[in-house]
């Protein structure tokens, strides 16, 4: 019998909790041993909850019960997550996660902590919801060197922009709807300003290229100043506007990680991610590019994911490989300031002279068009001191990267 | 250090062979010991190969070396293949292969002596090519119960449709250009009559449902049948021609199994999977649909692909768990009978006869269609014998079914 304690008991805990006992005998035949739910730590009274006998509101009694094999933190935030999790690893528990901001910040130091004890640190789940990616990454591709990995790794942006460009619905408006849906929360920085993808593409580096790379590291901008002009704009390049998370590995062996909006081709297989929907593509020198496609959040996919990382300890109590990586630093990760891509320009200027500023570009065209206005794809890749350079003097402009 | 021995040094053989030496120190550090390779077993001369070295032909020499822990199975087809991995096997050697024919057809018997002997018996590589799907799976869709998969399971075919429908090629004329860029071999069969998407779809199936599907009870259907005419009326009704492999859990257990072409609505994920990649798209009860898209063949992603089995077993030398499934038999499948969906009906009758015919029906329109030809979508979902009924007497038609 392998025993489950669960910390925190919102989205993710209840999901996990429901998907335990829900499934007990399709895992039990899995594991070929029952794994039992043993405690849920819940600050709150819920005396009515099916889930109420499990509630504990010590974490004390969990970390000293050696009947528990596998703590699942579900808590989210830093602070008391990174505490509970240091002392469930050090008590010599496997501990699962879906915090993708706790194992952005310290999965190094986590993932080695758990290496020294003996046990497994897993996170399937802090990354695409339920996609698969993880494991994938660290297991299936484990015979390539990673030379990229990009991707939609955020639903609410998502959802966001394809209200923008399906609906034609303003950023504001689009922001609105998405809140009344649930899929973003009342204060919605965390997603539009772009750190929510910014954490998830820390982890996916460490896992591909082996060093970890801290969000500071990583420059984020957001969807928030993306408008319905640049959106008609891009549809009539044949493109949609997506916020991607990107890591590339340079030939020095430094990583250009970052997020921001980009233009993508209507047929690039991103284009047709749509919705709360997550997209992850991988390019390794063997295998070339593979995509990940499913919903990236939402309370029973990401409990699949938690309890698939659950099922596989159980499977391999004491004998999973551990999943780590070297510690980061400033000579890991560069900026973009290097990185030289085509550009989507709009600024006030006709669209010859924006153009012949920018060393050559298509013109683009859209109906309703302010006179004085006008918006351009580069011919040259530049980098953005480039661009900046081309467009000195040249009055206020708006530049956005297009993919490839 | 961990020995492997390759049997076969054909296109897969060799580009294992490649990989694993060419990847040797960034394997070794996944592996934190050396995986070298030990022997090739090929039964040509070949003194000027870089791999010599390796050459026997005995496979005597490989079976009876104590040193060889895993023997990668490149050889193709099932005779020859299936005694060399018994005995390997029983030798007390794990076994890695991307043999889609011989999984298909002995992956019960060889999983099973995997598991008395306590070694692994891998096939990542035998669906998707480098595209990680059977450990996806096996392990990050393991809290779900999966309820269908489907998927371009095959790259030959799925190139010979994009050529008909992007370039207006003719199946014959598409062919032929497939085998001239070394997509198709010289006898295409096992590819456009449907059998490989068929093995494919028997291992998918044993992996999700955790029985054995054995190839004689899916009934399959090629795209040799598919002509342009189809290809133009699909377009017309904003969807195009797949060939999709699928396995529906029937809610009394049995497994609906079958390839056959299919329209695709163009907004559908799997409509953008083009030329010779592969999409599989999965469905799982908490989860909803993943998809999973890549190069479903080629050297360098299947080998990728059969080399990160072979750092899978040496990173859990013996502790990992076995991948396997129960025995299969007449009760698991069922056939398509009971399986109704909307249909695409081409036959020689006014738009209005045929419509009528069906139940109802979008009639559907194209440049140059011949007079008193028509073609269809039927309004509501029939099995083939109700749609058989409904065109009993209605001179020549063809039929393919309609993706939700």
């Amino acid at each position: 019998m392998v025993n489950v304690a669960i910390l925190g008991f919102g989205t993710v805990g209840s999901g996990v909790a429901e998907v335990l006992t829900g499934h007990e005998g399709s895992i039990a035949r899995k594991v070929e041993q029952s794994v039992a739910l043993k405690y849920i730590l819940n600050r709150h009274d819920q005396p009515d909850s099916p889930f109420a006998p499990y509630f504990v509101k010590d974490f004390g009694v969990i970390e000293a019960d050696p009947q528990v094999d596998i703590v699942v933190e579900a808590m989210g935030g830093v602070t008391a997550a990174l505490d509970m999790t240091r002392r469930a690893l050090q008590a010599g528990k496997h501990v699962v996660t879906s915090n993708k901001e706790l194992v952005a910040a310290h999965g190094y130091e986590l993932t080695q902590l758990a290496r020294e004890q003996g046990v497994c640190y897993l996170f399937e789940g802090s990354v695409g919801g339920g996609i698969p990616i993880i494991r994938p990454l660290s297991q299936c591709l484990a015979a390539n060197e990673i030379l990229e990995i990009y991707g939609i790794l955020n639903g609410t942006t998502n959802y966001i922009l394809t209200r923008m460009i399906r609906a034609g619905l303003s950023f504001a408006q689009a922001l609105e709807e998405a809140q009344a849906q649930g899929y973003a929360e009342r204060d919605p920085s965390a997603d539009i300003e772009g750190h929510d993808a910014c954490r998830k593409i820390c982890i996916l580096s460490a896992i591909a290229f082996g060093r970890h790379i801290y969000p500071h590291q990583v420059p984020t901008q957001g969807i928030d100043k993306v408008c319905l002009e640049d959106v008609d704009y891009a549809a009539a390049a044949g493109k949609c506007i997506k916020l991607l998370g990107r890591a590339i590995r340079q030939e020095d062996g430094r990583i250009c990680a970052y997020v921001a909006p980009h233009l993508v081709d209507q047929s690039h297989p991103l284009a047709g991610v749509e919705d709360v929907f997550n997209g992850i593509s991988v390019r390794g020198d063997a295998i070339g590019d593979v995509m990940f496609y499913g919903r990236g959040a939402g309370k029973l996919p990401t409990a699949s994911a938690v309890v698939a990382d659950v099922i596989d300890i159980a499977c391999h109590m004491g004998y999973r490989k551990a999943l780590c990586w070297a510690q980061g630093g400033p000579e890991v990760a560069c900026g973009t300031q290097g990185l030289a891509t085509r550009w989507y320009v709009r600024g006030s200027a006709e669209a010859d002279a924006l153009c012949n500023a920018l060393g050559g570009g298509t013109a683009l065209r859209r109906e309703g068009a302010a006179p004085g206005q006008a918006a351009c794809i580069t011919t040259r890749a530049l980098t953005q001191e480039e661009l900046e350079g081309c467009l000195d003097g040249a009055g206020a402009w708006t530049a956005i990267r297009v993919l490839n």
